[in-house]
């Protein structure tokens, strides 16, 4: 198979946690983080709260428009955990018993406590195959090119190792930051200046206040490293004629 | 005016850094409570690059949709800042020097210092007005029922204020958390009950991990603390029948 030069992927936060403000995402990082590591790019992440018409209507459109597509949250055992049977939906196909997820979690539990409430995180879309959870028993699922992952953070990481090689990507998206004791508005037409000439490279320039001084920290993203590296000259080269302090951050 | 029962915002965080996981965004959350202190619920959130046509095409649903929209990001001096031509685009109207902001910043720096940099955050939507910056000088702006402020979290905090008496909400979004030592798959039933006997209520389930033990927060959303007090009375009831701890958290 020939790799493609650009994967896109879209990140579908589940959850009203997340969306009243009570619950601080940090999912969206890890898993953007992750994904540029394998070469794909986030093109796009949504929030939505559990209400399935949202999530089917949502999933859809993003699966239809994204090589990829992850969600989180929404797939343990209480009744606002709605995730798996909007899948099934989004699909057009039955939300049945996993046989692999229910064999699973029969041995991951002690004789008599995988009860009702557990047995309904062995629901899910029909031939969803299995992302398997080395922290607490219950897998995810993914099908087609839609994964499922759960909500708790610390759950979510330690499953993504097990994903990797289902995952097709590009070249890693690699970046380089250089720190600045400056503030934009000094580099700004410089800055501007650079990107202009380097069309295919991603620039961003983004304030900072450390230990009550005003900074500025220029990310440098590409997945050419000499492309980054020319940058870099170029934007080390006005700072020294600018004589800006280059920082540790 | 007579106030509706209900006020959704959407929020539309614009920027490269959320998307490739480099920096974590905090300001859903910021603004999401807020809102609901002063009822606005946070009916969807999503995460775009800086791309023009993509902040446009976005804005405009977003707007059409929802009473508020807040965009975070894109307003400072350096050539990934398109959110204000970006939503001047949206708009079909003029971006051009708006002369409060231009006044503010000309009297905010010392002689001399205003440069063309500086220059570029007084560039808005014709007709836009001003939401007061007390950190940093340069204003954020609103037209029509979109607001945009900036990206950084401190600065952002610093604008809401000034922001409260130009939202019209419903009643503030009240919320109850009770934290049980426990694992959501023994209350998931009850709960369930008490959430179909309750439907206008918001009942989640979250887990969570404190000092080594498992545990759940239950969370009760309503405006109406009667139906919040009556929901916590019936969840108390099943938890001391099955002996189960309550915790503090």
């Amino acid at each position: 198979m020939n790799k493609k030069l650009t994967y896109k992927a879209a990140i579908l936060i589940i959850g009203n946690e997340i969306l009243s403000g009570r619950t601080q995402d940090t999912n969206t990082s890890t898993l953007a983080t992750w994904l540029n590591s394998i070469g794909v790019k986030v093109d796009e992440v949504r929030i939505i709260p559990d209400i399935e018409e949202k999530i089917v209507a949502t999933l859809n459109l993003l699966r239809s428009r994204c090589d990829y597509v992850f969600t989180t949250g929404g797939i343990g055992p209480t009744h606002d955990d709605i995730t798996a049977q909007s899948v099934a939906k989004a699909f057009g196909i039955k939300y049945e018993i996993q046989k692999q997820a229910y064999k699973i979690l029969e041995a991951y539990y002690k004789p008599g406590e995988f009860n009702e409430g557990r047995q309904k995180m062995v629901w899910m879309p029909q031939n969803a195959s299995l992302i398997l959870n080395p922290t607490s028993g219950a897998p995810g699922f993914y099908i087609e090119n839609v994964f499922c992952l759960p909500g708790v953070p610390s759950i979510l990481k330690s499953m993504l190792g097990g994903l990797t090689n289902l995952i097709v990507g590009g070249e890693p998206i690699l970046s380089l930051t250089i720190s600045l004791r400056t503030v934009e508005s000094e580099i700004a037409s410089s800055l501007t200046k650079i990107q202009n000439e380097n069309q295919d490279v991603e620039i961003g320039s983004y304030p900072f206040f450390q230990a009550g001084k005003l900074g500025v920290s220029i990310v440098i993203r590409s997945e050419d490293q000499s492309k980054i590296d020319n940058c870099n000259l170029q934007i080390l080269n006005f700072v020294k004629e600018k004589n800006i302090e280059v920082v540790d951050r």
